[in-house]
């Protein structure tokens, strides 16, 4: 048994954040694949005995069982020594940006594109909606970058790797990347990363059955 | 001038997440009032001067300027001694609400009151979708407190200072608590917390101008 069990599938862009943390730093893990496309996060099951949130990602280490991307990746970055702050204005600053990439990106990002691209909603005032709070977000994050390398210190941080979670899916999501350059120059920083694979070469699921 | 001040409006559920905090630990702070209704937010010199996230709430100490209700409850918890974990596993369980909330729960709900009742949009497709997704989220948190007093810990802790930010005003929202007897009973418990108010009567800028 590996040292880690990542509860996921590789359609997610939140449980690709820890599939990336734990294939960077190295470590020892497995993916367990969840079929969310058949409802199993929704089932009473999955609600008792792996996660109240009905969600994916989680990460069983030991005894642990640990949900939500933003606290599993602050976790490892203490459990493997990487990616994690190395000052209180570091340690700050890298909360701040997580929790903005799951306020204001990550959350109408993923539920754009699985609106667009899995069920393939088409153009609707719902897409439209979440599309323009995109948007927005990636307007700040491309002025945030503007003469910076990585998110919230010198170097990649967890931060980083939050933030990116989604962002890879960029086909998927009709993403011009001329429209944020700064984002486009950070994604290729974070391409170079050890261990970086894309999403659907990482975990298990892919492609769907037709 | 006071040893915190807070970049608010009376109108933000999420300034409210820090104003209670403050208000409660008996802090000494003072309201700088944002107007948000006529767009000081999406303004050059609030993005560069103040938060890039173009967001209330900031919060100023000395020479730090904080964002993000979240990353502001953590650093306070830690100044103020009060509503913090006292374990790393409490550590954690309170990130991961926090998170929670800030991804499913305040992200959907501020959004749908905002349509709802700022905009005046009536029903639509998007308030039908983000109400939706509002309710999925009450739904975990109604089954996560049966049978608990507080969201994270044996006590009240930031995460609680945290989801119940909106949920005051539940009049605006349209929400219906026998749906929800659990939260409605939590929220009980918040309101007994010493300086608790409303936040029309914590902060700045209630009614607007007809």
């Amino acid at each position: 048994m590996a040292d880690f069990t990542l509860y996921c599938m590789a359609q997610s862009g939140n449980a690709y954040k820890v599939a990336l943390m734990l294939n960077s730093c190295g470590a020892d893990w497995e993916a367990r694949w969840v079929d969310f496309f058949n409802g199993e996060t929704r089932t009473e099951d999955y609600s008792r005995d792996v996660n109240v949130m009905g969600e994916v990602p989680v990460l069983v280490h030991g005894d642990l069982k640990l949900s939500q991307s933003g606290s599993i990746l602050t976790y490892l970055a203490g459990e493997l020594g990487q990616y994690g702050p190395k000052t209180v204005e570091e340690e700050r600053e890298i909360l701040r940006w997580i929790l903005f990439d799951n306020h204001k990106l990550t959350s109408y990002t993923g539920t754009y594109r699985f609106l667009r691209h899995f069920t393939k909603s088409g153009d609707t005032p719902v897409t439209e909606f979440l599309g323009g709070r995109m948007h927005g977000a990636l307007a700040v994050m491309n002025q945030h970058m503007d003469g910076r390398d990585f998110v919230a210190a010198d170097r990649p941080t967890i931060a980083d790797i939050s933030i990116c979670g989604y962002l890879f899916f960029d086909d998927e999501i009709g993403l011009d990347w001329d429209q944020y350059p700064h984002i486009h120059a950070w994604l290729q920083r974070i391409k170079e990363l050890p261990g970086w694979k894309h999403p659907y070469d990482m975990m298990p699921g892919h492609p769907l059955p037709e």
